[in-house]
């Protein structure tokens, strides 16, 4: 495990540490506390304690087998003022990125290629370590890697979640997530959410009024996506995340910050000067949201960051940010299931981030370059959308600071079969019929040729699969996610049929 | 999913199966029983069916903005008659296995780099398919992707055991992974082992004797290592593995085949006019154990196969060959936890592979080759031992048929210290200090500078990490597992070590 070390923000770190990290063991599964050290991995730590000791121990094929002795990559340099778009066009520079098993190199693949340890290589996690340092500077805690952060996330839920648990989250949220939960047993309780976000007021109420003899152990884990939360694409403002962080301080709460869009950030103001005399990483550090790692003094965030919206999905990788108590019991895990990442990868991002490579700060410069394009398509769909859509007065959205994601309001009581239920004497009943209308509306516009994903997509369902009648979610179901990060071509084309199969479904 | 098409050994492949495939769903657990299916791709099955629909609906990266379009791996040539001799000696060809974004290859960085399915990439199924097929030749099964043996054994766990439930395995075996199932509430119920492994004899009167008022549910799984078990190195015999499927019918077990050694045979009759005449695949396939994959009509048998050995640990792939209804659920757990794996991977495997990389029958010839190699280091390591240890007396081994390990038993009672307890009056306390005379024999080789696996370390415990006392498996823990898979000199210096140690520990 890496130290990450506090550097600035805080006038005494270490008497803040001693004061504020807590025991969180109590919030730990019973698997978890239930899982043995690895017996084999607990012999090496007796005997490694001699240098020249001959190992016959272990059944490691031997790198002189491995068939392979060097790999490649090329990727654009980051020489470019924009290497995004030389990228594109296909006018920029390129580079190798190159890793040798008998040749020096930032990682050996003798190193990557071996048996290693489930939080990663050390390589590695020194790199990630620095850069969560430099945009965090979280208080003392671990990186360990993950397979990204559907892997990272569920191996949470194995780590603090036992049958019968109830944890929050947003009331719509990334449901192929928050459904790999329940057969572990875990409820969800969804938090109200407006376009900012998850409310704090309604995350608040739910605790205060929490009833353990009726609804069971009280909710110790939040599960939040804080940038371009999935799937209404709103970004958390900072107070928002400083009174969550205070809720969770005063009701024991642990915070899963998924964070896999905290990169992809929009209307930065990148300050030039900045750049020029500190680099990338510190003028993208000044302006990107602060995490609610930064402000973890308790230790109770585990942060989930990955690199498939930064670089790409099928490289199956992501880091995991938490207290040293968390992350030895999330190694053991990972050392009794997936085992380390991939090699391949591992080697890649040390080259990738290392001297011969980007560099942290090329690398940083790479994200801000995609900042812009991703911007630049943002833009494009927020001014077609405005053009083709929303001229109409039959939907509307939010324009998104971050991500990829917009959130497209349908205005559902427009249409002329839209309902109130007279069904007072009926509590709990959904009281309009907008869940039916979306689900035409959805249908009708896959006969048109366009795919959007329903909100009912990610509403929170029970174990059985049906969304609950009882929060009237049903009634608020009336939105689209749509993302904006396709061609422009997909974009202006998708939002013309979105257009025109909305405005017939209207029968206007 | 890729179906396996049976080739041979049947005369009516479909109406074996029809009368045999049996419904397995009672083996599920609670949790996989449980499982819904991801909401979002059910909602791509539905939009899926009409060619040209805009996608608006997933926030996937587009592959023009993946920062990698070529990836390069410089691999040894199997053109080479002994390909691994040349490797070694750096005398033979060397070729480059290339996967490109936007050039034409076997499968595209485009599909590698992007999100995919848990059972991974149809290309890549595809091919570990074929190579099942003409190996194996199983029933119907299908194959899904793991990251390697240990994520696909725990996965197995979580979809077939719940709390409570007991599993069958060797009394020596691989204990980090039956470790990883203790904190899910398995029980493991160690059989007996001689030196050819797992008796079948004891396995049926574990099963016939079964209390399920005293001992809880009867096992349904077992878990076992067929090919140089670890730690023993015992690989089980044709008329052995008959036996334990037809017990495995008898009593409806599942059988978790866990075969990371298979492809390192040794001794094998490979005849070279079948390599002419059929090339190396079909010529190995004719001399590599007959696995209970190849026996499983009923689909009771799940097979865990690695890269791990024959190509490298760090490459973390593997495939599981199971039935359809066993796969599906497993895949639904992919989905739901590591998700698809890594594709720098699954590029560089589906060119190895293909038409131009070694293809299966290259990667076959390198396997051959491979055997070779450790064939010869294993008689190296056996012919040292011979003159080094087992002269004295003190310590012998039997000479393994596949894999990488020696089980060398130490004649412990020869040792001056050596006691049989009088305490007859305890049942199921220890009747011999063996435990603890090889406690101090592996501390001591220790000190000389050598490291042994001790028995102890592979024996089952129960839940607080224990060996229990009451089978008397401490009285047979005078064994050590050594790995002859190192150099030369590790293998001369090692035994020497060993064999002073051993003389010094036995006042000789």
């Amino acid at each position: 495990m890496v130290y990450i070390h506090p550097t600035h923000e805080r006038a005494d770190p270490v008497n803040n540490l001693k004061k504020r990290q807590l025991d969180l063991s109590r919030h730990l599964s019973v698997e978890a506390k239930a899982r043995l050290p690895n017996p084999i991995k607990a012999i090496w730590k007796v005997a490694q304690v001699k240098p020249g000791t001959i190992n016959m121990g272990n059944g490691d094929p031997h790198h002189t087998l491995y068939p392979v002795c060097e790999m490649n990559f090329i990727v654009p340099s980051v020489s470019e003022s924009d290497p995004v778009q030389a990228w594109r066009a296909g006018t920029g520079d390129q580079q190798i990125i190159a890793s040798y098993k008998d040749e020096p190199c930032a990682l050996s693949l003798r190193t990557a290629l071996a048996y290693g340890a489930g939080a990663g290589l050390k390589h590695v996690r020194d790199a990630l370590a620095e850069l969560n340092d430099r945009i965090h500077a979280p208080p003392k805690h671990m990186v360990s890697l993950s397979l990204g952060n559907a892997d990272a996330l569920t191996k949470c839920y194995r780590l603090l979640g036992d049958p019968g648990d109830s944890f929050l989250c947003e009331e719509f949220t990334f449901s192929a997530m928050t459904n790999a939960a329940l057969p572990l047993g875990i409820k969800w309780v969804p938090i109200r959410m407006d376009k900012d976000g998850l409310i704090p007021s309604d995350m608040e109420k739910i605790l205060a009024n929490w009833d353990e003899t009726l609804q069971g152990k009280r909710p110790h884990v939040l599960y939040t996506i804080p940038c371009s939360q999935n799937p209404t694409g709103s970004t958390l403002s900072a107070e928002r995340r400083r009174q969550i962080y205070d809720l969770a301080h005063e009701y024991d709460i642990i915070i899963l910050e998924d964070d896999p869009y905290f990169f992809l950030q929009y209307d930065l103001d990148i300050q030039t000067t900045t750049i020029e005399s500190y680099g990338y990483t510190r003028a993208m550090a000044d302006v990107l949201p602060r995490s609610f790692l930064s402000m973890d003094y308790d230790g109770r965030v585990m942060r989930l960051d990955s690199f498939s919206k930064i670089l790409a999905p099928g490289m199956r990788l992501g880091w995991v940010t938490c207290n040293d108590f968390f992350a030895e019991k999330l190694d053991m895990l990972t050392d009794s299931s997936s085992q380390h990442p991939h090699g391949l990868g591992q080697a890649f991002i040390s080259e990738l981030l290392g001297g011969e490579g980007w560099g942290i700060d090329g690398f940083m410069k790479w994200v801000s370059s995609l900042c812009r394009e991703y911007q630049r398509r943002r833009d494009l769909f927020m001014d077609v959308f405005r053009r083709e859509v929303e001229s109409s007065g039959l939907a509307s959205a939010e324009t998104p600071k971050s991500g990829m994601f917009v959130w497209i309001k349908i205005n559902v009581e427009r249409h002329p079969r839209y309902r109130k239920s007279e069904k007072l004497d009926k509590p709990g009943a959904p009281v309009t019929n907008t869940a039916d209308l979306m689900n035409e509306l959805f249908r009708k516009l896959l006969d048109c040729g366009l795919v959007m994903m329903p909100a009912s997509t990610f509403a929170i369902v029970d174990q059985t699969g049906r969304i609950p009648t009882d929060g009237h979610i049903t009634d608020r179901v009336n939105f689209f996610r749509a993302t904006f990060v396709g061609t422009d071509e997909v974009i202006e084309d998708g939002l013309k049929i979105f257009a025109r199969g909305l405005e017939e479904f209207f029968c206007y």
